[in-house]
């Protein structure tokens, strides 16, 4: 019987998901994932009126949401397009350490359109890119949930990675 | 009124899209490419009884079937991890010279699951990576029809991508 790893992976994201295709893929995604490890979405509500306010002052705003969400031990990562770049393999090699090391929990953040303030960046304890290419906030979560769920196959020997 | 460019774009891909929510997701990309730029999707079938043999043979048919598709004054690009990682700017600047080199047909090639072979390495004009992290050739898809959506409206000027 396969046991579920202690650690948990929680990803927060601003606004719900606005489009039905990538509602569909992304959940389709989740599921495999939660044959491997605990893991689970949650969205926080956009700003009200986000499109009257400055960038900069919906990033804060979006920043005080994000930050009552987390909890001081738990260990944040968030996508960005400032972050480093791994291979596939590199991040599941990152994956399993932090599993060594019984992190207990790991929460993704992404951003919204506009990205992070400085507030975030300071709580992060890491940052990933996932190409040199900007993609939509939206499009991000579905390649996020492929990409967590090919490290676990990784993890797990399991023949859904080709090198 | 917008008057389309003289480049045209094509897709070639091998294997129809499997999954639903990609193929919607693509479409609702095309439809928004094509306001912009004359762009096509061709799929080639997959090589028969594909499972029985080896990576090696299987991207050898397959590159026959992809030449046989190709004249020789096109300029072939191939999505590929081997490749050249851009930022959406750089793409975008990439893709503007090609119209101002009056180039008229671009072909982007997404190759099979285990990518491809000498013979199209040796054909290709240029290779582009869209991350270093491996996506499954299906995914690949929508991601690069997100980007090249996002291409032109960088160059159009249009407000869709964010800095």
């Amino acid at each position: 019987m396969f046991i579920l790893p202690i650690m948990k992976i929680r990803l927060l994201q601003i606004g719900k998901t606005n489009e039905d295709f990538l509602v569909e893929g992304i959940k389709s995604f989740e599921k495999r994932i939660q044959g491997y490890i605990t893991y689970s979405t949650e969205t926080i509500a956009n700003v009200k009126n986000a499109a009257s306010l400055t960038p900069q002052i919906l990033r804060q705003k979006e920043a005080e949401l994000i930050l009552a969400k987390l909890k001081s031990d738990e260990l944040v990562i968030l996508l960005d397009e400032q972050g480093k770049e791994m291979h596939s393999r590199g991040f599941a090699e990152f994956m399993q350490q932090q599993m060594n090391l019984s992190v207990k929990q790991v929460t993704f953040i992404i951003g919204g359109a506009f990205g992070f303030s400085d507030e975030i960046y300071q709580r992060a304890n890491k940052k990933i890119s996932l190409s040199k290419m900007t993609f939509s906030h939206q499009l991000i979560r579905l390649i996020f949930a492929e990409q967590l769920y090919r490290c676990f196959s990784i993890i797990n020997n399991h023949p859904y990675h080709n090198d």
